[in-house]
C-alpha cells in the first residue's frame, strides 16, 4: 500500500503541479483534496490486481494513470460529500474539509475539475486504444448515475429512513462498492486478465468493498475522532442506517468475518500471485481508521 | 438549430429515461437540467460542423453522442454555477434553477452525474476507436481545470475586481469558449476534417464563442428578465466586469460586429458547405435571449 500510495501521489502531484493561470486557488483546492492524507486503497487495488494477473512481466508504471484516475474520482466524491448541503462535515482525514480550508465555491469547482482530471489522466496515458477505452468505460459507469453518484443520492435520501439490510447493502454497493470494484477490474484488465480471472477479481472486489463499509460502520462507533480523522459517531448522529444499527456490533463483526472469508474464497479461484490481494483483504477488516 | 435540438433531446431523453432504482430524484434532477428549455447551441455547432466537413456522405446520427455529451457538460456547468455558493441564481431559462426546483444536494449530485454521463455517452457510441479517443480528449480538456472549470474559477474571483479587457477575454475563452470550441472541433472531426479545415473551424469557433459572450453582456443590460429567462442585470448587480462595463454599450456592439466579421472570414478559409455555420454566426450576434 505504501508503494501504491507513493506512485499515485507522484502521478497526481505532477498532473496538478502547473495551475492554469488565474486559477491558482482552484488547483490548490484540487491538490489539497487529492494529495492530502489518505489510505489510497483504490490505487493499491489497481496495482495489486495488475501484479496478480500480469505476473513477472508486470510493470507498475502501466497502472499509474488508472490508479491516479480512481483516486481523483474518490477525492472529488469526498469533497462534494462533505459540502454543507450534503453531509456537512468539517473534518476529513484529520484536516479541515476542502470547503472549510478554502470556500464552498472552490470546493464545488475543485470536485468538478477532479472528476474531469480522472478522464484526462486515463486519456493521456500510453495504454493501447482498445484497453484504454475499456478502462474509461469501467471508470465512467462506476462513477456516474448508475454507480457512485446513485449511491450517494440513495444515501442522502436514507437519513431518518429505515433501510433494511438489503437496501443498505445496495446503497453501499453503489456508493463505495462501484469504484472499488472498478479499481480491481481496471488493474486486472491492465494485467491482461482473461474473462474467468476478471470474474474472480470482480467477486473479490465486491466482497471487500462491502467489508470496507462494514468496518467503517464499526469504527464509527468504536474508534475516537482523533484516530478516525473524521467526526466519530457522525452517521449515528445523522440517523443514518448502518450495519451496526441494523445488526448490532457483534452482528456487524460476524458479517465482516463472513465477507473476509468470501474474499479469500474468491482469490482461490484466481491463478496468479494473490499474496498482495490477500493482504489487502486482511487490512480492510483489521484497519483502525 | 431546431433539428439539432430535436436530435439531442431525443438522445438525452433516452439516456436518462431509466433511473437507477432508488435514485429517481437524482435522475429527475438530471432530466430537469439537461432537457429544460435551452438554445442547444453546442449541439447545433456539432451537427453544422459535421455537415460542413462531411458533405453529402454526412449522417447526423454520427454526431448524436458528441452533441448530447456536450449538452450534458453545459447543463452540469449551469446547475453548479447557479448554486447558492456560486452565482446564487433562482431563475434559469425561465424556470426555477435546479437547486430551487429540487434541493441543493440533488443539484450538486445531478451536476456530478451529468458530467460523467457526457463521457458515458461518448464511450457508448459506435464511433471508431481512434476517433472516439480524440473526441473524448477534446471534451475532457475543454471541460476541466484547463478549460471551463478554470474559467468559472477565474470568473468567481473576478467579482468586485477590475479585470481589464485581456483578462475578461481570457476568462470567457475558458468559461464558455472552451466548450464552444470543442463542439465545433468535435463536429469537424466527426465530419472527417483534415488539419487545415480543423484550424479554420477552430478559428471560427473561437470568435463566435467570444461573440456569444459579448452579446450576452449586451442583453444583460438591454433585455428584460422575461425575455432573457434569467435575472436581468444580474452581472451588473454582482459587480462583475462585462464587455459593456469595460467598453460601454456602443463599444460592445462594435466589438460584436468585429467578431462576426472574423467568423465569416474564418469560414471563407473552409472549403465545404458553410451556410449553416454562417447562419449560426448570424444568430449569435442577433439573438434576443
Amino acid at each position: 500500500m505504501r508503494q501504491a500510495a507513493k506512485r499515485v501521489e507522484t502521478t497526481l502531484s505532477q498532473a496538478l503541479a502547473q495551475p492554469t493561470s488565474g486559477a491558482e486557488k482552484l488547483f490548490a483546492a484540487m491538490r489539497y483534496a487529492a494529495l492530502g492524507p489518505g489510505k489510497r486503497l483504490r490505487p493499491a487495488l489497481v496495482y495489486a490486481c495488475g501484479q496478480a494477473l500480469g505476473g513477472r512481466a508486470f510493470d507498475p508504471a502501466s497502472c499509474d494513470a488508472a490508479a491516479a484516475a480512481l483516486e481523483c474520482i474518490h477525492a472529488y466524491s469526498l469533497v462534494h460529500d462533505d459540502l454543507p448541503a450534503m453531509d456537512d462535515d468539517d473534518l476529513r482525514r484529520g484536516r479541515p474539509t476542502c470547503h472549510i480550508q478554502f470556500d464552498e465555491a472552490s470546493a464545488i469547482l475543485a470536485g468538478d475539475a477532479l472528476q474531469t482530471a480522472a478522464f484526462e489522466l486515463l486519456l493521456a496515458s500510453s495504454t493501447e486504444s482498445a484497453l484504454k477505452l475499456n478502462l474509461l468505460q469501467e471508470l465512467a459507469v462506476a462513477a456516474g448515475g448508475r454507480g457512485m453518484v446513485a449511491g450517494q443520492a440513495i444515501d442522502l435520501d436514507a437519513v431518518d429512513k429505515t433501510l433494511d439490510l438489503a437496501h443498505l447493502e445496495r446503497m453501499h454497493r453503489l456508493k463505495t462498492g462501484a469504484l472499488i470494484r472498478a479499481s480491481a477490474r481496471m488493474g486486472a484488465l491492465l494485467g491482461g486478465a482473461d474473462c474467468g480471472q476478471l470474474q474472480a477479481v470482480t467477486r473479490y472486489a465486491e466482497v471487500i468493498g462491502l467489508a470496507f463499509q462494514v468496518q467503517d460502520d464499526i469504527l464509527d462507533v468504536t474508534a475516537d475522532t482523533a484516530t478516525l480523522g473524521k467526526t466519530q459517531g457522525a452517521d449515528a448522529a445523522r440517523n443514518k442506517p448502518t450495519y451496526v444499527s441494523l445488526l448490532g456490533l457483534d452482528g456487524a463483526r460476524e458479517k465482516l468475518d463472513g465477507l473476509h472469508g468470501q474474499a479469500i474464497d474468491a482469490l482461490a479461484q484466481l491463478d496468479g500471485e494473490t499474496r498482495l490481494l490477500r493482504q489487502l483483504a486482511d487490512y480492510i477488516v483489521q484497519r483502525s481508521h
